[in-house]
């Protein structure tokens, strides 16, 4: 906390540009289907260009879409403090989930314009290309290039359920820049977000410090039976393998409540049946699961749990279950510096808050292995998000905006 | 059974067309994806038609696209047997399931051609569109629309997975007749078909004499629950649809199992999770499933059966359930004079036969409630149909495609 300690973001303003976001991919239930490189984020996208050289920022795009509004500072050598999150959205997504975090960055850089402050490190505000994933998979994308984790190439060859590369749905909105960002020209990056999850809205408490990540995995599951008439097929000559599905499900569903009192989920996300006609018996199931809790050591476990009781699964199936982990994310602490920034600005704020660590995947997270990263929640209503009705007020939003502006501005210096 | 007793068809030349048809549609496991009214079934029917138009007969094709081969009879007054049974298949079907019932049908003709055999009543070759229903639902539309249990007008509106409705796709491949084709204009309807389930092959007997159909009822069930994040979501505040599903999937089975010693079976064959994304709790799941049993009056006990378990499945799952009947067919019996006509061919001819129900829908079911009407079946390995490895031998249809020449011989005059 500095000199600048009074100074107030503008949240009216704020707010205007959340309002002119939730115009573009509106759903009927008034949510968000922004997704990643669709025309809807091509015209966010330019919106959130034009906002930023508004305000006196350059725009950098690298090849992935990445896109970073530059504020200068004023040492010439020193690097960016990077501010941001994602523009896109869930298919049926809500009109917070990363949006928030992009243009509080924004705001944070108007309002410095405002006040006539210049800091000494440059102030970037950046938008990650496909957080989500919900077009595009792996989620997290934009940044997992930007540390270098993937290759463009790689992110360019990812298809969508039509086919479409992501490359070039990028050259198709105009958004595949030629720009070199890369976190070695980075010092730092903040990350405001709304926690997705019920623990501040019922706890009433204002902030969440986000000193790390839980551990998150993926699999992949397949069952296989055998396809066959579902009139004359004797029940005990059937492999049906959404039987073999349904089993797996509930396994999965069992882990998660075995382990929920430490903070544990397991969910069955995704599944697709084959032929999945009437008449026939299905000879493949295809699922995709998730397992999630704080401790790195209790989702190996978690994971142990569920691969000792597929050879159960299979014998009350008699279908063939094969498991394969599909990513591996999350478990790691965040910057203990960059965190103390916005632990000391809650508290000199006067803000209640407390630290947790984030439940969902976030770009942060890529980004933290190679830069000081902090992240700050605030609350959202009833915790619900991935969900057209995902909610948050003004005065959700204000402290969190506020404290992501004093750290900034502490880090920038 | 008549003074033409002795004669038999020519077996390797009904084996030449099934290979011929078996070309048409190959998938690459050497089963058929011979979708209704798909090009490849068009190949195939124009096949078929010149066949039957090199046999002597005149083709008619109705508005919905079934086709009669007529071969002229005696009497000028006196209606038409029908012989047949469809061309289509399931998408991974395999190269018997309906084509013997037509491609016997013709070898009829071709047989009594050899032989200058002319009978009092025309033989009418038929092929019904879309039993199969893989394409377009519900299955067995042709014979519906024949009945007039359906109009035609239905069946044209009817759309496939990419939008295109039965109306286009007939029109597409040219089999949009004008010729009316109604119960009226018959006398009667003989099908050969292969059993699709284990018992003829199990127990080594010949044929099957279908004396009537297995009751049987579709039902939707629709699993709604509430989309949100799969990572912060606690497991007590998840409404998985999936996890609702699976409960649903697990119960529908217990059912089957619970009625499996008199017949019973019970199936979920077709499963559809939406938003079915990485990352999001799944709120819906529709869900279709298909009781069987012998019996019209059981089988309405397995549905309630399954009816007064929902709201135990919706308690422990946190979703809503709800259950729409779909389609009820079966449960009759068939024509007896025509059955006595099959047996009585088959006691002569001496081969081993048997009583049976048809466990899977068939034509002949719509068809038995207009005219008189009969079912003969042939064993099929191991009971496997709606699948590519579905196989017969020459030597195991045999038996049936003799019995079926004499019982129509005998009604026909």
């Amino acid at each position: 906390m500095s000199r600048y300690a009074n100074i107030r973001p503008d949240m009216a303003r704020l707010w205007s540009t959340l309002e002119r976001s939730a115009q573009i991919g509106t759903t009927p239930r008034g949510g968000l289907r922004r997704l990643a490189l669709s025309e809807d984020d091509g015209v966010m996208r330019r919106q959130f260009q034009a906002w930023c050289e508004a305000a006196g920022c350059t725009m950098e795009i690298d090849p992935i879409g990445n896109m970073v509004a530059r504020r200068p500072g004023r040492d010439p050598d020193a690097k960016a403090v990077l501010v941001g999150s994602h523009l896109d959205t869930q298919i049926k997504g809500g009109r917070f989930d990363g949006i928030l975090g992009v243009l509080a960055g924004l705001e944070i850089v108007r309002t410095l314009n405002d006040h006539g402050i210049e800091t000494r490190r440059p102030i970037a505000v950046v938008n990650w290309t496909n957080e989500e994933g919900a077009r595009f998979e792996p989620p997290m994308i934009g940044s997992a290039v930007f540390t270098g984790e993937k290759s463009t190439q790689f992110a360019w060859e990812r298809t969508d359920k039509d086919g479409i590369t992501l490359g070039a749905a990028l050259e198709a909105i105009g958004f595949a820049g030629s720009d070199i960002l890369r976190p070695e020209a980075f010092d730092s990056l903040f990350e405001l977000h709304i926690e997705q999850g019920p623990r501040l809205d019922e706890q009433k408490i204002q902030l969440g410090i986000v000193t790390g990540a839980f551990a998150v995995r993926g699999f992949v599951v397949e069952v296989t039976g055998e396809t066959g008439h579902v009139g004359p097929t004797p029940m005990p000559k059937r492999r049906n393998a959404l039987v073999g599905a349904a089993h797996v499900t509930l396994a999965v569903e069992e882990i998660g409540w075995l382990m929920h009192e430490t903070g544990g989920k397991s969910t069955t996300m995704r599944l697709k049946a084959e032929p999945n006609l009437l008449g026939i018996l299905p000879d493949h199931v295809e699922m995709t699961c998730d397992m999630r809790h704080p401790s790195d050591e209790v989702i190996r476990t978690m994971m142990q749990l569920f691969l000792d009781r597929v050879p159960e699964l299979e014998e009350k199936s008699r279908c063939r279950i094969t498991v394969r982990e599909s990513w591996s994310y999350g478990g790691m602490t965040f910057d203990p510096g960059c965190t103390a920034l916005t632990r000391a600005a809650a508290q000199q704020l006067g803000y209640t808050h407390t630290d947790l660590l984030t439940e969902a995947g976030h770009d942060a997270m890529h980004v933290a292995n190679y830069l000081p990263t902090a992240m700050i929640f605030t609350p959202c209503e009833d915790g619900l998000s991935h969900n057209e009705l995902e909610n948050v007020t003004l005065a959700d939003i204000e402290p969190g905006v506020n404290v992501l502006l004093q750290a900034v501005l502490a880090r920038a210096g």
